[in-house]
């Protein structure tokens, strides 16, 4: 088992490795005394899992109820946040239980950012069950919710109180699921680790899955640890997810959020003139099965860019390569977003 | 102008005087360049305060939209928050923008809480219009919604930029919201400052109530700073909430926050059999315009103190005096409430 530890305003773990589900319970134990706890799951993930967590926590002595929503990143809206946070009340946890985040990124977003407001903050554990929650969402404290008007834009940060990643869980995990996060493993090399890119490219992810999570986790960790509250060094993990993000909502969720990254990695490259780097990030892309064209036009991402939170008064800031392990924030006022996107998408 | 600073999280100011609306745009200027903003008010207050808060927000050089919502407790519920969020959105608001909070409790309360949530937290100041929201809400950071399940059980602590409490908009408070602000400023005497209490025994409230804010402000601050996550000291400030809010909701609403409280600081001090105290109390609330009886039985009001988000982990913090001017903790086991109530509802 590796372990992480992560020094935010909270201080936790992050602990990798084979079968940790079913140690679950007594792993939890070690950073929270035994309690009333919620285990929040979706409907893919819960058939699967839910029984192996739930019995290992009773085990430890935790008393469990389990809430589950519609698996899909449509689930992630006000609505179900809400609905959530009543279960929380209905279930009697009080303000020093327990949730459990068992699924991906929405999962973990969901059930991060309904700890967080019920009873302005109670504690949550994450366990991630995808590569993309393992690497990214389920470090660092940011959840968030969808609003009409775009993604991600109300949630709050929230730091968990310990991160269970159990590589078996990937095994059960869609080949598309897989190759989506993919995706953000690629953007760690890219923004900070020239070694881990090369190793990607050497088929590392493929021989040692808990090495390149825990590679990745540090990355973030450290990015995090200099800026948890996402005044500045931390917008670097957004490479490739301005356009992503865009291209998501354009694809009305058609396109995974890692597929839609991975295009958007291209575009941030090309349109700061990086042929070599995209030409290099595309062929990992492809290799793990990811799409790197963009089949959008600019002025169809044009607007979901320009109502993305990054978006601050009148300019938006965007994260490009300068060489493959070096990324740099790059402040652009509102009027040359179409042109950077118009530069990212001429191949 | 009186100024009390806090230290939080974040450093604010309270401002206490007479005019200060119409000085609202340059007193923000001082903590927050010239933005967009959205003005958060009720449909009572709108009419009375909002053309004159704006004109001088604009004066400034802040571009102002309004958000208006319906009036009344019954709008502190998750529906109206995730409104008022949307409208954010839609209002373009970004990460370096502010949100202003013009009105009682539940406007702050509402418009503090929004302000956590979008983009994961913009900034807000509070311009509250009511002596319950200048002495209490206002100040500390706490925000919340109430869910089905109970009175703010869904919020977080979002501490404001600036605090604006203009004496003049008590003058248009309905005597009935005075008179319940008076309940958390006899609260303030009873919890720490038996001199502050005396002083309201003696009229001060009348003939300055710039300096009985500012007197109540500065207890709230120095009980805040010392715990601002409310694990302990915090709590002394419920004194007199936990019947409280058991009433008002038993009421549904027919009873304010005030005139419950009035009841609950009753119930709290008999409970522990300090009936010179409860008399004490009694009196200046009946001076005050408060009623002191409550009219629920112990079994009416439990089951609300049960849902009380103060309950951790089958017991209850309860807070009750010593003497007037000192408080203290008191954490009973779930099943003594009832005999609590009990001693507190005998008179």
């Amino acid at each position: 088992m590796k372990k992480i530890s992560v020094r935010a305003s909270r201080e936790y773990e992050v602990l990798i490795g084979s079968g940790l589900t079913e140690k679950a319970g007594e792993l939890v134990k070690q950073v929270h005394a035994p309690c009333r706890t919620v285990i929040v799951s979706d409907s893919n993930v819960a058939p699967l899992w839910l029984d192996k967590v739930k019995v290992s926590l009773e085990k430890a002595g935790f008393t469990c109820s389990e809430y589950v929503f519609p698996a899909g990143e449509a689930s992630k809206n006000t609505a179900e946040l809400i609905k959530m946070v009543e279960f929380f009340a209905e279930s009697g946890l009080t303000r020093t239980d327990l949730v459990v985040a068992l699924g991906g990124g929405v999962t973990g977003d969901m059930a991060g950012f309904a700890s967080a407001i019920f009873l302005r903050g109670i504690e949550f554990v994450q366990i991630p069950t995808t590569l993309l929650a393992m690497t990214d969402s389920s470090v660092g404290g940011k959840t968030a919710v969808d609003l009409e008007a775009g993604k991600n834009l109300c949630g709050a940060f929230h730091q968990p109180s310990l991160v269970i990643c159990d590589t078996d869980t990937l095994s059960t995990l869609p080949a598309v699921e897989f190759s989506g996060g993919c995706a953000e493993v690629i953007k760690y090399g890219v923004i900070r680790d020239a070694s881990l890119f090369e190793a990607l490219e050497e088929g590392l992810l493929e021989s040692d899955p808990a090495e390149v999570i825990a590679r990745c986790v540090g990355i973030k960790r450290d990015v995090v640890e200099a800026d948890e509250f996402d005044k500045g060094e931390r917008q670097l993990l957004n490479f490739g997810h301005t356009a992503g993000h865009a291209i998501e909502k354009q694809s009305n969720f058609t396109l995974s959020h890692g597929q839609s990254v991975a295009m958007g990695m291209i575009i941030a490259s090309l349109a700061v003139g990086k042929k070599e780097i995209a030409q290099r990030i595309a062929a990992l892309e492809d290799k793990m099965g990811l799409p790197s064209a963009c089949p959008y036009t600019a002025e169809l991402l044009l607007p979901w860019c320009m109502s993305d939170k990054k978006k601050a008064g009148g300019s938006l800031t965007l994260v490009v390569p300068e060489k493959i392990g070096c990324c740099i924030l790059k402040k652009i006022p509102a009027e040359e977003v179409l042109s950077f996107l118009e530069r990212g998408l001429s191949r």
